[in-house]
């Protein structure tokens, strides 16, 4: 007896080890007709139906080209021909704040989260490949950052799941093709306007070509690192923080090892009101100065209006003083 | 009255401010002749003589290519001309352990490593800018071996000092062409059989083109953050490494946050005589696995010959019989 082609075998693999660890109940596909995820919604309905738990689809209509609408029809369509249900398409409003994919992806979450409560799924799987994980992890190295930048996508985030985030995106093309199955091409992936495109059409491949074959996986790999790491430090920066009303101790900043110093000082920068987008690590620079390069400076001024100056041994972080 | 160009000026202040922070004592600069180490030669010799400090110079001949003995001579011609005091040329012997570029390097660094101990050197200031940190990331990046792979270079690690870390290479090499310097280009830099070479060449300019400028930065900025977190959490991993002759509680490892975990179980696999270059994150998610998914698997195999297993609620990892 021959199995499935190796291609599907692989998706459908990922998509049991993912199944496997959830809580019992129904579980959600979102799937907007493209590839990679008609690629998982196959897969999910026959991990599912194998493993006898209800399993539903649910496509978001973003409202951004013309035919969205006709495109949510086929894939509605095709949720109840691999036998999922309930199959559900919502229609979103997109607004542009944070710029039109950042808006889109938000509205897009909003609504996944929504028909989730709704038919009560213990999750909603997201069909993001290996591919889209060193996309992210390129894109948030350009930003600069942090660890945290590099951290990509979580494989698991409260209802969200990934379940191909270590699946290779040729690989589920390939299980697409192999089931045939009727692909939507999303004209927004070919729009270099979106940085995501630039790095999937032209940075990737000329990673692959300068630095050899592997290095998606290698992002990948690296992401998964970052996350673990910043995850770690994050939770005992929280956990050790020394600012209480706005000031801490210089002693103890400095005591600290710069991981949990720097991200000590952003914090309680946020806390005085200093938006996460305008704080950059030049001003988180310009506060660890006034502790480790000390020389009588006056205050470090922060966006939104707030200040850090360092006085008495403490250094003290104030709002706008109209805030 | 005018000061200098202000390239020249901001590499001199980098270096001011590197030098201001060291203890009192000569320090020698490390020139191959290429523009990067001259403008530093430079910058040292100024802001040595202005600040009353011994600076010398230090060349090494690796004996590459045909005129490396004249290329020597001449930068020992020109360190003389620029009050530097002592000039040393070293010739070295490069073996092929580990690549040329890697031979190279630890040949070098041993050379100057040794003058710095026969003069009585506080620091070996090196050229590296901005740039060449942008594609260390990078590198490291592709190898996609964790935060620290992604770490860069040190600005400061024992003697060796690097204060142009700092500055765009273009900065850098502008200040050369200001004060006139006789510029060696070395044919290595164009070879592009070297990784770094095709990653300066062909990956940096097209990922400034794709994602905007200051991606250079941007990396610095990754490497400098990579490396607190690194610091931090390898101090803190060694300090709590639940350890001892070659085993640990199930419990202590599960316990703990991933960062730490699978920095554990690196270090132990180190232990019982894994080699670091053949260890992966691969044979981590294995050790890893018998923590996380357990199902009564055997045990995981190591390189070397060693091998990870669980019993008695502890995870024991055991050196290759005959070693």
């Amino acid at each position: 007896m021959s199995g499935p082609p190796a291609a599907v075998a692989a998706v459908r693999v990922a998509v049991r080890h993912c199944l496997r660890d959830l809580p019992p109940g129904p579980v959600l596909v979102a799937c907007s007709g493209g590839a990679d995820s008609l690629a998982l919604a196959a897969a999910t309905a026959f991990e599912a139906r194998t493993a006898g738990r209800p399993a539903g689809l649910v496509t978001v209509d973003h409202g951004l080209h013309p035919d969205s609408a006709a495109v949510a029809d086929r894939v509605v369509a095709l949720g109840h021909a691999l036998g999922l249900d309930p199959v559900r398409a919502v229609r979103v409003a997109v607004g542009r704040t944070g710029g039109l994919e950042a808006a889109a992806r938000t509205a897009r979450y909003a609504a996944l989260e929504s028909v989730a409560a709704d038919v009560g799924a213990v999750a909603v799987l997201l069909a993001h490949t290996l591919d889209d994980q060193a996309e992210t992890v390129l894109l948030g190295l350009a930003r600069g950052s942090g660890t945290r930048s590099l951290a990509g996508m979580a494989a698991a985030r409260g209802l969200l799941h990934r379940p191909l985030l270590g699946v290779a995106r040729e690989t589920v093309r390939q299980a697409c093709a192999d089931e045939d199955l009727p692909v939507w091409e999303d004209p927004a992936n070919a729009d270099d306007r979106f940085l995501r495109v630039r790095v999937r059409r032209d940075v990737l491949p000329l990673l692959e070509s300068a630095l050899g074959p592997g290095v998606a996986a290698a992002l990948a790999r690296t992401a998964r690192a970052a996350r673990d790491d910043a995850d770690a430090l994050d939770a005992l920066a929280a956990q050790a923080d020394p600012f209480a009303d706005g000031s801490a101790a210089v002693e103890d900043l400095l005591a600290a090892p710069a991981a949990l110093r720097r991200r000590w000082l952003r914090s309680a920068a946020l806390a005085v009101g200093c938006s996460a987008s305008a704080l950059t690590a030049g001003h988180v620079d310009a506060l660890e100065a006034l502790l480790l390069d000390w020389r009588g400076q006056g205050p470090v001024h922060l966006p939104g209006g707030a200040e850090g100056a360092r006085a008495c041994g403490r250094l003290v972080l104030t709002p706008h003083p109209d805030r």
